[in-house]
């Protein structure tokens, strides 16, 4: 609707939890990239590789290249309520879009939380999707690529003895929230990983943090061990934070630097039925114990026992992802980080 | 500002040509997958590799792997202008990110087109970005690395001779619009590509035509190629074929299947100073006029002779990116494709 005379003024007139079919209303969106460093490749043997139909490809690594830097997505709602900025940092071998939408093409918690009112950045981290990666005279090693089988036992959705290659065949933990219809997307938003980049990945995130923070954290799997390492470097910048099913990693110094920052380690179901998350979860419960004992909040957050049942590892994409994302929105206004 | 009363109603009251301080509202944003097979690799012999430190990775391709996919994102404005929904297509080394803010970090033609009213979606296609990539036993070849070195020549920013590893001592093309000072950024935004995955990404840019078109094609620069054959392929569900400085490559059978596809090809300034863009402009000249003379419509549109100067090959980039907007907007309006 247009009303003469009044050119460029907008009326909001919303609730506070705007649902997925109201409008989106943002004051900005984009993107940057950010960290990363020139490198020069001087004395490497050029190469020629045969290509299918009789082509030659010369491969010539020598030269001056940007590498290891990172890439940030970004959307900020015209009325924010988030105190600060929420930087979403995706696992391994996964990239930004695990926040964005789901497999089965529902709003992710991207969306989500811009329609609570935060402005969300959501990252590729280095080496991962829209950040590009490197030849392997800067990458060690060589990069991982996950077959359609990993995922079922890696993000627990269902023992390993209940996968077959028959979509129709496989059966889930009983009560899993999970889309399995969709789960052919999934594999579709797995990328390339290394074992070697650790060092580079955390050094990017440092540059975010420098750059957008003080900020709220959230942090997923892989990029637990990367939160938890991250806010120890920069306590005062971090606000927040908030693991889903990661792993809490440090030492005496790490606990000491985290007292004044709030922790949530959030996880989902049958966790007692995978010995990697049994693990994982009994280490953060004592890590949990030293972060209080050096007078730190931390709340390890198990959903079955609020009556939450069936979340997977990828519970931003599960079925109830929205419920998921209230109990996080809920304990960021226990902490006072809701406006 | 809320009024109570009235929840979840939203009245706009804004000028058609929303400026980048008004706000963005979208009835929807989001991504999803697209195209792409199911490939099964046995028998690939399993590697042990060394890793700094002394770790051992153990290399096995061995097992079934989403390839080929394609990743797109969207944003879909509340106030609609466009008649349909507008694609726009990356160069060769690029992701979408080449359309969503600059390397100096202003708008992009992706907020500027959804802030005209259009449904726009940007793509990383097969092989680039959030789409990820295959293992070589998928991906015939080798990844090309794009040094700091080739866009200054590629992208048409000064002569070869004109170029030096210092920033301060490049000497662009008088008047260009490229933000130099900004040219790091760029080279951030460059990602790996192979020569032997063009026939993959067309399959899944047919894939996205039959899911989101009828609607406007924006190609660039390698996917000028990809546009032209993906429009004489689905000529009934391509309303425009915007091509930025890319190749119109085809055969009579191609051109007569486009003869109700308005097409407009656009180049910025400094041609002539390229052998390659002189013989890729010349080359287009020709299939304009075999197009016209199978009954199409098609405008070459060179930039200066509009009197806008200085543009390079990344136009959508440079610094009067909102004035060549403008241009592909006026151009759409007059083939009737605006409200």
């Amino acid at each position: 609707m247009r009303i003469a005379g009044l050119p460029g003024m907008i009326l909001l007139i919303a609730g506070t939890m705007a649902a997925s079919a109201d409008p989106i209303v943002l004051r900005d969106m984009g993107s940057f990239y950010v960290g990363g460093r020139t490198v020069t490749l001087s004395g490497v043997s050029a190469r020629e590789v045969q290509l299918p139909g009789g082509q030659v490809q010369r491969v010539d690594h020598n030269g001056t290249y940007a590498v290891e830097q990172m890439y940030v997505q970004y959307a900020l709602p015209q009325d924010r309520r988030g105190k600060f900025p929420l930087l979403m940092w995706h696992g391994g071998g996964l990239t930004g879009v695990s926040y964005e939408t789901t497999p089965d093409g529902r709003e992710g918690w991207f969306n989500m939380f811009v329609r609570k009112g935060w402005d969300v950045y959501v990252s590729d981290a280095v080496e991962r999707g829209r950040a590009g990666w490197a030849m392997p005279e800067v990458f060690a090693g060589e990069p991982v690529f996950t077959d359609e089988q990993t995922p079922w036992v890696n993000f627990r959705f269902g023992e390993a003895s209940a996968w077959s290659p028959d979509p129709h065949a496989r059966r889930p933990f009983a009560g899993s929230q999970f889309p399995f219809d969709a789960y052919a997307n999934l594999l579709k938003e797995i990328v390339p990983r290394w074992l070697t980049t650790n060092a580079a990945i955390v050094r990017a995130y440092l540059d975010l943090i420098d750059k957008v923070c003080p900020c709220v954290l959230l942090v997923h799997s892989q990029s637990g061990t990367f939160g938890f390492q991250a806010a120890a470097q920069r306590p005062d910048k971090i606000k927040a934070l908030v693991v889903i099913e990661g792993t809490l990693r440090g030492d005496a110094t790490t606990v000491a630097a985290l007292k004044n920052v709030p922790i949530a380690v959030i996880y989902g179901d049958n966790i007692d039925k995978s010995r990697n998350f049994s693990e994982q979860h009994a280490s953060n419960v004592k890590m949990a114990a030293a972060v209080k004992a050096a007078g730190g909040s931390i709340d390890i957050i198990d959903l079955p026992e609020m009556g939450i049942k069936g979340n997977s590892h990828m519970m931003m994409m599960d079925k109830n992802n929205g419920e998921v994302a209230n109990v996080i929105e809920d304990w960021l206004a226990a902490k006072r980080l809701v406006e």
